[in-house]
């Protein structure tokens, strides 16, 4: 193991990867550079940095990357009204290859040989971490502590803490959650605890970011977001940046009960796992999205993009953004956005979030066709015997000769 | 136009069904039979036999057809969990391709050469209904009034209604909506009036099957749904038919204002069109038959499920039922019902349907490895790396190689 | 009929398009304007100009498109290696939306209101040309003769001619084949006559562009093929353009025999007709390409891009070739192919265009890890336990719960 | 390495897998089952019975398997036209699930708690051997030597041979072919050798199963096969079972110089290989398939088979063929062959095979409609302009809209 000889650590300052640090510099005697990014998980990262210089890091980095991962990761994923298992919004997942890149960007910066991240081996993240760290560099050594070590229980980690000096109370500065929890400016997740019987209703206390519907106000809330070519830009005319945007929605969406999502998901891995997710600005995003381009989008190209969405979610929840078919998948996507723009109107209120309207320059509807008044000729409805007759000829033909189709 | 000598019409009982009996038999100079269905509309059947004699028409049918349309056109529908354009349940599409049949059916009983109905040239039923009847009977006449007559305005119909005596207290019975509106058990739409302008939002009072989400109860309503085969056979604990089922929901989403909402979709006839449309029950179904999925239906599986549902909804929506392509793709989604059975819980609150629990007999969720806690060597955790590495492979290889992957 | 005050005409110069001429003239009393392209039919255009001088043509465009029909049509279509159902090139569809661009171009440039073309009702043509047409300028009257007139017959046509003094020798220059053809640089086809019998094979003096695989050489060719981001840019290291690329595989193909096919074929318009097609320099290219990618182009991408294609083939096919959906795929499939450059060798012997060797200096073949013999370590095979494991955990779980699999 | 009792063999009866027998019951201190089956690789598969009985082994299973594997693996994967990137029919993964499924057969019936093969830790084949087996009996334990031991090079083979007294005239029974050759009856596939830089030509002495097209027969031999719901059951009018129409197939296009294939084509594992292959028969059995279909299958159920082709193709490729997606894919596919019978005609000639007819008594081919000539009615022209114009409605609302769609 002498062949690491610095390893670029993805740090949250918490206790599991403060051992890790000490571990890896004990393991692999190498040097450590730790790196804590603010992607919006509601923590500071500023203390990060007294934490790391305690355990002997020299080269420390941390990092605001808020604007950036919203506008280069979450954004070009709402794009395609992304959704894994119809549930989903992969709001872990699209976290992780921001954190990958950095780490690899850093390992090149500083000279580093080799990563390390704190994801356990049953998990995606690990997968999402290490495909994406192979793919920018594809020489790095990549440590995995939680594959390798045996501390592999609290009592360990404990005494390895006590015998190494790595003060405790690190953990002890909140209540210690029976959940295994995680988050970034997309969604809190929690897993693990009593989840871990699917039948069990989620405690409310469990969750963190919204307040329950039945907390939430009587009287509901109105928003009208700006659309152009695909991303929100300004919500009730307010222009905001991308994490601006995403922020005030979470606090939106969150004060009206809207988000919470308690499922059962395939992992890449191989199993299946029960998680609750809070994502109160993605709820409200997907459907908006969604009205947006049903005023804009081509219809053609609409349903092009339902059918490639599920291969796209199934790219980025595996781990794959940093690959050929999702850079594939993004082309397509990205050429649709073109003119999707405009305004929608949405009401919050006590979980839902509803579309009451929608408006836009680019708009594809045309009230002088759809008209149930007098269309003035705008469509000649004889038109639609021959498109009938022909659609239905191959159906006809196979019945006349004897095909029984029902 | 004396070439038709019988003609099945698809007959409500309404003023313009009325209206194209007479104009049947007037312009065509033939006997017209009326073929009047109970698919859950809400609204008594059998003053349809009335009417219909005083029209002088000599063979009426006048049928139930709940139990069959929800369990053979509806619970096969539901098994794909589908949805057009991300929003749509369907709720009108489906019902078409049961009409279609029975015309048909009738056609052949009666030994009529052509059908009728009163679907607008405009509109995507017209496409549904004159599909299923040529691929059911290739030979057959269809007569479109709407895209034939020059009755194109009330004022008009009205002055028919008046010089062929026919009854227009018919119309009166009911308060004239100012939507164009059509219902059957899965669901309730409304078009045309103020939703012409997709920026409006629908008015409170437009909305007959559900209350507003701000008058449903302060707290929820928790219901049990048992699973078998993809299909809902019970309602805590009570076993009921497919319409049954259907029905319960309708009512208990209705009382909790779930299944509300406004669109802007794409017809099949090329136009854009605002509708907006109540699918209590039908809401429900979809998310609790996703949830009974996630715990019993294996991943790939699940996920060419998806692939596969955007295409299977447009074949629904364009009216190809009865198709050799929504065969294929039935067989292809029935084979992955075998072992979705088991129990939903969920919570009904005032507009939101969520899922809070699932169990099975059939589950493949194997708490023995999803645990956090030890698992007692159920999975091995060192599997990952290789697993990892060989995913990544292709990608280093490229990094390697020199392509640029970010 | 008198609202044509314009129309630019797709001239061929042939008969049928001058009977057109003279028809539209007459039935429209408006001015037509003539539009005669080379895109590598192999028969002169320039004599076009006399002829449509002679029926009082006052603006006669006859223009040069070869080189624009293959770089911005054919080429594109070939990096997704696009074939219609399994078997055809797509020789006919690729060079209508060519032929609908310049009808509109010219309309435009003219002043015209309308276009016309002499495609029959039955076919695909009309619908290419139209919706092309359509896409361009929406409000552009099209005008298809052989659905409007009543000259529905070699006989009608002859008496037209005769009665408004259209010299008829124009058909007789060449001996009348009994088979509707049609051709370009990609290819020549044949309809009709013996060939409506789809059990009866195609005479073997039907076919005018290759030898029948019996009378080509006894010797192979071997050629190379250079690629440069998915296109052909040399043959045997001659730079040479895109046409001229195609010409020069026409020329080789069509001496060895390749490129003869003879299939049925599902139409848009809903009914299945039998074609015979010569296509040489497209059947080398397709195998060709494929080879280049096989090397240089990344698994997923390759595997999307198969997916993708049938889709891409209908959408040309149908004649969406101008419409959002054909952008979007090109967008995916030409992201894929910045790195497929490198060379192709050919083997190409009677009927067969076989690929002997491909070398890239982007090729993603990795020696070192594909070995039989040691690889040194590029590759560590108990990575592979890992990844199968993995892999396999949800049909372990599944069998494990008594799930039968067989 | 105690905890094995009994393992099964796939066993060959040659050195490597005769090395296996023993390794197993040294390294395990286990019984070995040997497992050696006819599945048309073209050598004796008795003589493994004494082999095995010189090694020690006491249950030794012998099987001709070879009509089973090609009507439930062969023929079922040739009902979707299977091809894998393009070229190539999947000749080695076919045969792996029958030899899984048999594998562990007998593990159960001879109370094996492991099986074993002889597949390297680089390829597909120990994927498809493994998930196999996995799927079917999910606690069983699986031995990959090759994964396993330090024997990896011939040498070292060698001495362990002559170590454990294991005669090695085995190997030297026919001359050793410079490349890793598979065959059964689908082909033989050769990998190694010269084949591992893909610019190099393939030597003509590599290929067994054919003549090269130059040295075919200079006159063309025509057979015609005859299907019955997808499936081919004679040949020139003679009723055949499976293997014997596949048996026959390949001496036919053996003779006549069909069915070699070059390629380089990436693995499930990785990494891109390059791979020759004969698959005479089958090559026949993909055009005639196609040709039978283009006359007797609808056209949208032909274009949903070509879309899901590719990812058919995958699952078998990649080694899941016992599993929730292959099953779900076979019933769409199955589905559609209800009325794909007929017979197709077929010109074999120095490396091609061509289609020149094809009849059917469930034909769609509709003469009355399709024909050039006077249709008398059967299709109505005029239907085609209101067929296209609802089709371009929604190309000419966006672009009256203001949209470019060139």
């Amino acid at each position: 193991m002498s062949d690491v000889k610095k390893v670029v650590l993805a740090y949250s300052g918490g206790l599991d990867t403060s051992v890790i640090v000490k571990w890896l510099q004990e393991t692999y005697d190498c040097e450590v550079v730790t790196f804590t990014a603010d992607i919006g998980q509601g923590e500071e990262v500023e203390p990060a940095r007294a934490k790391a210089e305690a355990l002997g890091v020299k080269e420390i980095y941390i990092e605001d990357l808020r604007e950036e991962y919203v506008r280069d990761y979450v954004y070009p994923m709402f794009r395609a009204n992304t959704i894994y298992e119809g549930e989903y919004l992969l709001g872990t997942s699209i976290a992780r290859p921001l954190i990958a890149k950095r780490l690899i960007d850093i390992a090149n910066q500083t000279g580093a040989d080799a990563i390390s991240h704190g994801a356990t081996g049953k998990g995606n993240d690990q997968v999402r971490f290490e495909l994406g760290a192979y793919a920018l560099k594809p020489g790095v050594k990549v440590i995995a502590p939680w594959r390798e070590w045996d501390l592999n229980s609290r009592e360990k980690l404990m005494a390895y803490c006590e015998q190494h000096q790595i003060p405790v109370d690190f953990s002890t500065s909140k209540k210690k959650s029976p959940y295994s929890m995680d988050a970034n400016l997309l969604h809190i997740s929690y897993e693990g605890g009593n989840l871990e019987d699917p039948w069990e209703e989620a405690e409310e206390d469990m969750w963190r970011w919204s307040v329950s519907p039945e907390a939430a106000p009587d009287t509901p809330t109105y928003i009208e977001l700006t659309y152009e070519r695909g991303d929100i830009v300004a919500i009730d005319g307010e222009t905001l940046k991308p994490h601006e945007v995403l922020s005030k929605l979470n606090q939106l969406g969150g004060d009206n009960g809207i988000g919470r999502l308690d499922i059962v998901e395939n992992r890449y891995v191989g199993m299946k796992s029960r998680g609750c997710y809070e994502t109160p600005g993605g709820t409200i995003m997907l459907r908006a999205h969604r009205a947006i381009e049903s005023l804009t989008l081509d219809r053609e190209a609409a349903h092009l993009k339902d059918e490639l969405m599920p291969k796209y979610a199934e790219v980025i929840y595996n781990g794959y953004w940093w690959s050929p078919e999702r850079k594939m998948l993004q082309a397509a996507i990205d050429e649709t956005q073109k003119d999707v723009s405009g305004v929608v109107r949405m009401k919050l209120y006590k979980g839902s979030a509803t579309v009451v309207g929608r408006k836009s320059d680019q708009s594809l509807f045309d009230e002088s066709i759809a008209t149930f008044e007098d269309d003035a000729g705008a469509y000649d409805q004889k038109d639609a015997e021959g498109f009938i007759k022909l659609n239905a000829l191959r159906l006809r033909i196979a019945a006349g000769k004897g095909r029984d189709q029902s």
